[in-house]
């Protein structure tokens, strides 16, 4: 029985193929798929989706675009990872799949009370559409099954030296999904770092020998290129996956339980996950937090999502 | 042509009074009251709103309940100040008036989308609503004609040395509305201290020989017991109905240009208004301040207010 | 038996006076002044401690400079008031007064440790020295009868909505004062803006007779034309006068016990005094807060002073 | 020729092998020993220092105890790690070395002004002495040639999550040091922790055949089920003699150069070092920070310091 889910992104080449993994694999069974604000614009965001699903062929799961802008603090964007499009490095036709004239958190709010059982909720964004569900819509946290997010780290970050990139876009808002009370598992860069696109990776996606097994390696190839730039690493992490990953198998990604508080107030370290493995602050576990991630296996997965939906495609 | 505008509140005694002047003044068309949690729960400001509107004939106008908790933090009440009920004080029947079956910020919405002009919002109360208003519909933002609230301090708080009780319950919704764009009234505690429910405004109350009169002048003499018994403070401060009467008529409060920034990271400070009247910290203007009310008008508009509603209840 | 007393002060046209009204009262006995960067940088503000007591005929008492920076944060003067020598107004010749080759927290835990009775000490700067004094030499704390400090406010800042100089200039030092456990008497600008120097004030130091009359009326009247040109007021407050009238007349300034905390972490709050009042925060009294000033009797008091000083030094 | 140096440390387990390290290895000319609150009190991190001496047979170097306590927050120990001695394990005989009668601030200062050359400063320790040297003597740091301290992390902490326990003891005392403007090389957690003291490690230690082998393995040994006990570790990080060894031979410890913000300010981040590895805040330069250990010649050198002063012993 596939476990219910919906995606909140912001494509994003690790979204992209978040998406792919969420609408191929035989364990999850992908709702919808709303857009935020995040690596880019709402509006170049909510395209991407829409290019990721006419490349992909996902046809039959309904797109909506919710928040354009964090909830306090003024929008930011990742251009210098993902491009001026948000998903700089394919070329992609103008595409088929449309988004539906619902607000993303009005969508969320539906397929959660209308949905026979609990949904999984998988954002791989910053957090505001998720907290403004829970702001709007109380009740609809008792419909969550979980959410399971790619966001902040245990130890260093990668939009300051404490915060990762979809924490420090919309703190108030991580703050807000934290502490809801509805169960969350903490995908953050501690492991996604163990999700490293080698070229053997790449070379599996070319080796597919379909079409959008060759826009996977051109988006990871973009994509490497600007983490070997940035970051000067020779293989880059492809967060965001790992969250669906976890859903889908979750011996695929060991979490342990723990206190994480989102720091709103430092100076340097506004946005930080300060994740608490060792008990020192005294507060109550809220999370579970991946520490670890079986990359093999992980990588087979994501392969595989991309066979079928190449197969599919043809 | 009366203004248009909708009550944001949490009543609460004065929340009480700020109806009654809205719903009866002929310079204010007032087209819906919103609750909130604040001085009370949400389920006892809802209860208590539609006490009023039974008590003082308000028939007409809708009653929409809103969010029961703010963004960020926990939830809190100022059962010291307006008692266990939240309007502690008369006895007041099982109100005749019902909510309506429509969320607050959804009313807000639609309201300001259908209504054939720009509506002004009067929040006295946390601004939780307002600010979900704004978050969850931006483009509501442009419909706004002004926001004019009660909340905040030119100088000391009511709810810590620094913070005023609105501004304090939340914090975030308060940085929000500031830092909207919508233009912004801020009635605080500086200015609403002018409008103090002496005993010969007791008098007048109980002098127009009306139910409501008399219920008016039991509301404040419990209010002012409570203030007496807080502050020392000989009579109280009928706060929110400044904020009414500043739309009423704008030469009732008088008001100066400044920003006005809400702190959200002090560790003694949070939630204080900082009113920038000297240009120190060289930030854009982004509200008017009220600093000086007409007193004596004030109270005159506000005794009208309750004879109208009281004759009418015959 | 005059009340021993150490100056720690900024000169500034307010700290002239302070010292004067120090040397010439009877009720309080000098026994030195130590200078701190504050309104000017430390090279000038001892300048201007040594040109006062040239120009009032203060030839025995020490004077000694102290911390040239605040603790943790960068330097800053207050030029826009005191003009770029810190004393501007009054021509002053070569000050024939030294300082002593003794650093000011050396001189004045020599003080403490030597004088047969407890010392009161009067800031009325940045607290730096007072800090670094209490840090380094813990045991003077046991030693020093009462700090009674010019700093703070319990409403509005001047050098900031939140903030005054004195504390704003350091707060870390401030937070060490007023958690030393040491008596602290903090007279801030809701008692200061009550020693407004008036016209008729002016007149009475000219009326004197004297030079120093006539520099005390050239110093009020510059530092008014600052008040004047930067806060649109009529008459300047003149500070730092006032904590030494406390100790002079305790009667003079009327203070009541509450809780100061140094907001250190404000965002646009920090150096704010939050003088608790009403008992909101629940913390332990930690000083006497000035809030009512017999303004008649202390210029009276200033007056004398400045006549005594002038006619010694004839 | 040696590099003159001074230990400032709070012995504690990995202080008493720092300062074995010191002032055995030729590397080093150990002028002083200073001694602050931290591990334990003041007094008891004397007395260790004294102990560690003794057993050592230090005699010529002379120890100053400095700060009881941080610069503002309330002081606190490490007795979960350090026992109620702050040297637990051992049993030492009343030390044969004094304390000299001066303050440790005065003689860091004595020695700086007077030494031939500039003097490296090994802080291993809370800074606070070290910061306080630096404000009541700013005209020292020209004479320091370098400080190179025990502290921080460039990853999570082992006080809370995000702070190490050196830093977070006295924040502000951190902020004044890495702003000091004197070259600052940290050592922190991330490369103290390879260097583990191993069974390996310890069997070296008493296979030295001499009593200060046996007591140095008995340390590391009641050090050892301390970090068992409250981290799970197998084997304990020498954190402190990391810093002595940096200085011995750089070689030994390679670092980069980064900005390092100390954050005052977080609510659960306050004293975490913020090592700006990859220019993310745009701040200049103020630090080397230590990212490997030569774990292999690290041991060579601490046991090779070990034999020495037990040779000398005899």
């Amino acid at each position: 029985m596939p476990v219910p889910i919906v995606i909140d992104c912001d494509p994003g080449h690790d979204d992209a193929l978040a998406i792919m993994l969420a609408a191929a694999d035989p364990a999850v069974d992908l709702l919808a798929i709303t857009t935020v604000a995040g690596n880019q614009t709402l509006e170049k965001t909510t395209l991407n989706a829409r290019r990721v699903c006419g490349i992909a062929g996902i046809t039959d799961v309904p797109v909506a675009a919710g928040c354009a802008r964090p909830l306090l603090q003024p929008p930011g964007v990742a251009a210098d990872v993902h491009g001026a499009s948000g998903l700089d490095g394919p070329r992609f036709a103008e595409p088929t799949v449309d988004v539906v004239p619902e607000h993303a958190v009005d969508l969320l709010h539906r397929i959660l009370r209308d949905h026979p059982e609990p949904v999984t909720l998988v954002p791989t964004a910053p957090l505001t559409n998720i907290a403004l569900l829970l702001t709007r819509h109380p009740e609809s946290a008792a419909r969550i099954r979980e959410i399971v997010l790619m966001g902040g780290s245990t130890d260093r970050g990668n939009r300051t030296p404490a915060a990762e990139f979809n924490i420090h876009a919309d703190p108030e808002a991580a703050d807000i999904v934290f502490g809801s009370g509805v169960p969350v598992t903490m995908c953050g860069l501690n492991v996604t770092h163990q999700a490293l696109a080698t070229p053997d990776v790449l070379a599996r996606f070319t080796g597919l020998g379909t079409e959008l097994g060759d826009v996977c390696a051109e988006l990871l190839a973009f994509y490497g290129s600007a983490y070997h730039r940035l970051w000067g690493m020779p293989h880059p992490p492809l967060h965001d996956p790992v969250a669906v990953a976890r859903v889908i198998d979750p011996d695929l990604v060991r979490c342990v339980d723990a206190n994480v508080a989102v720091e709103l107030h430092g100076r340097y370290t506004r946005g930080a996950t300060v994740v608490d493995l060792h008990g020192y602050l005294d507060r109550p576990v809220n999370a579970r937090v991946a520490v670890a991630l079986d990359a093999a296996r992980f990588w087979d997965r994501m392969v595989d999502a991309v066979r079928t939906l190449g197969a599919r495609g043809r």
